[in-house]
């Protein structure tokens, strides 16, 4: 569906139905009913009661809404849109057909802040009259008060003076000719089923019976909301070198800058940084998270606080805030943004400990709580207490955010926003969002579903996901559906394929093909992905039973080579690289709500399709783009898939041709294609439907 | 779940949390964040936007709410209702556990009008601390600060004033011996695990961070609202007869009320005539529907008026307006309701027709338009038009209700309630039930699912339903789940096995072992079902097709031998009497909300139960019926069925004894069952559990 002809403010102002006398009505007054006369409801985008549906500028967003009226009579339903400058716009809904009386219109929002938003049905007068004539003149049944009827609605409308002159003149002798004694069947028949006559009332209905939903609103954010992929890593060990005592010298922000271009040149939008504070000392963990770390261990970045300062300060082993700042320049002149961690927890030496013990939960023998899940405790972290001081501790926040948005950074990534209260982001992201409309939080919150809505419906722009416990096919399956069509009104998941966190058993033992199945997925099922480095080297050896990296870079610098590895063969990025093109050439896959499943008879064979209109490309021409993915990385599967080429304008068994953007193989498809998909080499088609009008 | 212990208003009021200092935030004072402290989202029941959810006197309402914190604490969710007269109540809700973070508490409202209601979260604070303190000091951790945390914890609610004095003087002992040095470990362990101190905080928690919803409403109405079993005759063609000379002479009110007290003894309790009004005689309907009567044809009774009166008057032959008051009186005496038809269109002799013409569409040759489906016409019907006068037209609708109101009438069946405004039907449903809170309608609609619901969410008490069309298992296990899942909130579903209109296929082609298997299922299945009088003959002859009878009685008399179609065996009367004895038994049969779906390895083996918990049975004791159909009416079925006993309270694969509440059998069963249903003789088994505390 298309953006319908959007016209200016005045031209379709609300009418006031004629024949509906202003009288009061006995006992209660009809008019305070909720139901409008034309029953609208459901309308969406919608969020979580409370709270607003939010869009991302360029984000192709489906208005729906449910309208039906008694009887046969034909009606039509428009959305309304203000932009945040109060521009007013028109649009024509469609129907779906499908029984569920839904009507959809896409509309690319192309402004960031808050758009209102109704819906407005009407009788559509000509429409009925042109639907009953054309049926019952054929019928040879009514003919002359059908003829007589459009007659008169089509004088009304010649009559309606904010219509064009030559419009009104049009319609005029077409009244005229109807209302004709001479007019035959036929010339009755020819005005009911003009196409060009249909067209114009399209345009500019005669409505009756003018009905709307109450004003809505919906935030529209940036782009790089919605669309990024992101690359993670450690700074300090992009540089760290081994030092001839044994010990490893940290990377700093010079030496990791240096690592830069090549994330650039991979095609990443958004570089991630672990924390780039002090790191406590007290009870610092040692390598793979023992409890005692020796004195060259450099602790984990989420230990945060020590003598040398808080969450505004800079470790002294990566520089100072202003190496920092030319950091942040180097990326943005690369065409990256930087994004710091907000990991809102004190070491036992952060200087918060001593300075505010009110944000800390004291024990009744004077002690401070350790972060804990009895009866297990984690001595290096203490967690905040939101409670005890709210406006001292909140402002505190807000003053380390806004720290560091004024040393250039626009995107946090909040470390278990989830530990903390919802009222507490509901405040801190509208606080700043409303003196920075452009600063993105993307939620690290990996809980139940419950929790993880909560967060995105109280503001934050991006939210960690589901995605690397989903690796069947059903699974993912359930997964995609899920995020393209149950919460994308309000959550942008940002599909991780791995963390320092998070390696799975599929990434585990599913040798490269794992990865280059899972990376291929991420990057084209939903428009945010992320990669942790070392990813590209197939990094995939576990600590025993965990679900982490062996020698974790949490606890310890790692030292990569990437030159050597991609040299060698050895290296994902050159697929990480053609992915992220194939992402920047195709806007179809810079969309959520646009997934769609196909069918294929095997079990391990997902097809999903992601298509934009011509209206939304800028290319002029569709964008339609096919993933066909083998999910098991053990096996070579052959079969058949089942494709909905309706979804891009192909009627069923008519021919397209497609290309695999991977290999640059081309093949003719219809609706039903066989398909060789073998995890040691291709395991994923990447298909562009060529030759689209 | 069950109602946990209500106590009285004052003793649950909402306290402050202690440690929150009153000052401002800077910027925007979170104060004016929409999640509450602790966040609480999706409370139902709950209707579509706009609207409110409904009960009936004595339905069982699952309250339900999303709740969850950060971190580890407990904490506790309360439902605070408040009655139509302002006495306030307070519930504990039990979570799920289920992973979704919802919350329920089933309540009986057992008072008609609207009650309002809320859901507070609280921290539990000594919940929090008796599990971390039972943990931590069996693994030896933190026991002295967990003995100090708890003797303050007991000690603060020893001194809170509104506890009774009892329990503060027991309060303030444990707290001294937990604070005592000499407290062992083991002394605190006691007091972490004692359960009448956990029950007693239970009842009255230590709570903080005090947060709630804002309050909604739930209307509930009358128990006939939503338990009845219904049964439809045409009064004319109760104790007609056929003269001397071949013709029918038309049956009367006072012949019609002979009918009743076989209707009652059946055990309906809800006798609903079709329009009693006299009957158009211009253009009316012959028999089979055919376009000419002949002089002796009665006409079809929803061609409503004629010279004699039109929607306020009654049918000359029926007797007169005394002789209705008479029948009304009759019913009411047997223990019956009579259920009037409005059926809103007018014959085009209706007094209406030239006295208000503005209430019609008139078209430009002067005439009025009929009823049509373009390019079909109705020409015995002329339909109302809502918006040329509709002051006129409302007022003059609400008079013929309050008319037929002041006859005695509290229950409107609306025909074709889908083809009139919505709008119009929320009017005047608040208008009558703000006067007459007791007048219920059902909405006999038959069109898609939005216009249904929409028909429900603004006030019907009643629907048809698409139960006629839901024949196989898989239909039927969609249909059911969505009637006692989805909709529940605000729709209620009549289940018709027939009606003049509908006789499908099913019941066409399915003989009487069809007829058998509709009612056990529409009889036990839902609280409201419905008979149109013929269903006990097995009238199956539909007219060539159609799906409605043959001969239809919408348009002739219908002579028929109840007492010798008994006296032969060819009557289901017993069997629908014994039904609706079973229901009158069965209070678990009286709610709709209950049903559960079990499973069976049979693919026509529909299985679910319907349990109620004994503190809602009245009887002490809990009520289960498990119902087994074999929804296959050519064949006997084998097959094993599967059930989730926890559901009425049984461990899986203990035993249990089952009685076929029609049969007498009865037998032992488990989790895992063998039955043998066949459509020749019993294809139903309606089974109560027996020996239930």
């Amino acid at each position: 569906m298309t953006d319908l002809s959007a016209t200016d403010a005045g031209s379709v102002a609300l009418r006031s139905t004629a024949e509906i006398p202003v009288r009061a009505l006995p006992t209660t007054d009809a008019a305070d009913a909720q139901t409008p006369r034309i029953p609208l409801a459901d309308p969406s985008p919608a969020a979580p009661e409370g709270f607003q549906p939010k869009a991302f500028t360029g984000e192709v967003i489906p208005f729906r809404v449910v309208a039906f009226r008694e009887g046969h009579d034909v009606i039509g339903v428009h959305l309304r849109l203000r932009t945040p400058n109060k521009q007013e716009s028109l649009h024509r809904l469609t129907p779906l057909g499908d029984g569920t009386d839904r009507w959809q219109v896409d509309v690319a929002l192309d402004e960031p802040l808050t758009w209102t938003f109704r819906f407005e049905a009407f009788a559509d007068e000509f429409a009925t009259w042109a639907h009953a004539a054309a049926v019952k003149i054929a019928a040879g049944v009514d003919v002359d008060v059908m003829r007589a009827l459009g007659a008169e609605l089509i004088q009304r409308a010649a009559e309606d003076t904010t219509r064009p002159k030559k419009q009104r003149k049009h319609l005029a002798t077409i009244a005229e000719r109807l209302a004709s004694p001479e007019a035959t069947a036929a010339d009755a028949q020819a005005v009911a089923t003009d196409p060009d006559l249909a067209a114009l009332f399209q345009e500019r209905p005669l409505a009756a019976l003018d009905s709307a939903t109450p004003w809505r609103t919906i935030l529209v954010e940036r782009a790089l909301a919605g669309a990024a992929a992101w690359y993670e890593f450690f700074p300090r060990s992009e540089g760290a070198v081994r030092t001839a005592d044994g010990t490893i010298a940290s990377g700093t922000f010079a030496t990791a800058a240096e690592r830069l271009p090549a994330v650039a040149a991979m095609g990443f939008d958004v570089v991630y940084l672990p924390p780039i504070h002090p790191i406590g000392r007290l009870n610092r963990k040692g390598p793979n998270n023992t409890l005692t770390a020796g004195p060259e261990d450099p602790g984990s970045p989420w230990a945060v606080g020590a003598a040398e300062g808080g969450h505004d300060a800079v470790h002294p082993d990566l520089g100072t805030l202003a190496d920092f700042r030319a950091f942040v320049e180097t990326a943005n002149e690369l065409g990256l943004e930087v994004a710091l961690d907000l990991a809102l927890q004190a070491a036992p030496d952060h200087p918060w400990v001593t300075q505010h013990p009110e944000w800390f939960t004291e024990l009744p023998d004077g002690s401070i709580a350790y972060a804990e899940n009895p009866p297990k405790k984690y001595q290096d972290i203490y967690p905040l207490n939101f409670d005890r001081d709210p406006v001292g501790l909140y402002t505190e926040v807000l003053r380390v955010v806004e720290h560091w948005i004024s040393q250039g950074v626009r995107i946090f990534r909040v470390d278990n926003p989830h530990t903390k209260p919802l009222r507490f982001w509901e405040w801190l992201i509208r606080t700043v969002n409303t003196k920075h409309p452009d600063v993105l939080f993307l939620a690290e919150a990996f809980t139940r579903p419950a929790p993880m809505r909560g967060l995105a419906a109280v503001g934050f722009q991006q939210s960690y996901s589901y995605f690397t416990w989903r690796n069947t096919k059903a699974e993912l399956e359930e997964f995609l559906v899920s995020i393209a069509h149950e919460t994308a009104d309000y959550m942008r998941p940002n599909l991780f394929v791995n963390t320092p966190d998070i390696l799975t058993e599929y990434l585990q033992f599913g040798g490269r093909a794992a990865y280059r199945i899972r990376a291929a997925i991420a990057a084209t099922a939903a428009p945010l992905y992320g990669v942790y480095a070392g990813y590209e080297l197939y990094e995939n050896v576990a600590r025993p039973g965990s679900e982490e990296n062996l020698d974790n870079e949490k606890y310890e610098y790692k030292l990569r080579d990437w030159a050597a590895a991609e040299a060698e063969g050895r290296s994902l990025a050159p697929f990480l690289t053609r992915l992220n093109e194939i992402r920047r050439a195709h806007p179809a896959l810079r969309q959520l709500r646009n997934l769609r499943l196909h069918w294929s008879d095997d079990d391990a064979v997902l097809v999903y399709s992601k298509h934009l209109d011509r209206t939304f490309t800028g290319t002029g021409e569709d964008d339609t783009i096919i993933v066909v993915a083998n999910v098991d990385p053990h096996s070579v599967r052959q079969t058949t898939v089942h494709l909905d080429t309706l979804a891009w304008g192909v009627e069923p068994g008519a021919p397209y041709e497609v290309e695999d953007l991977v290999t640059g193989s081309v093949w003719t498809w219809t609706d039903h294609n066989f398909v060789r998909l073998d995890a040691f080499t291709e395991p994923v088609h990447i298909l562009h439907v060529k030759g689209q009008r």
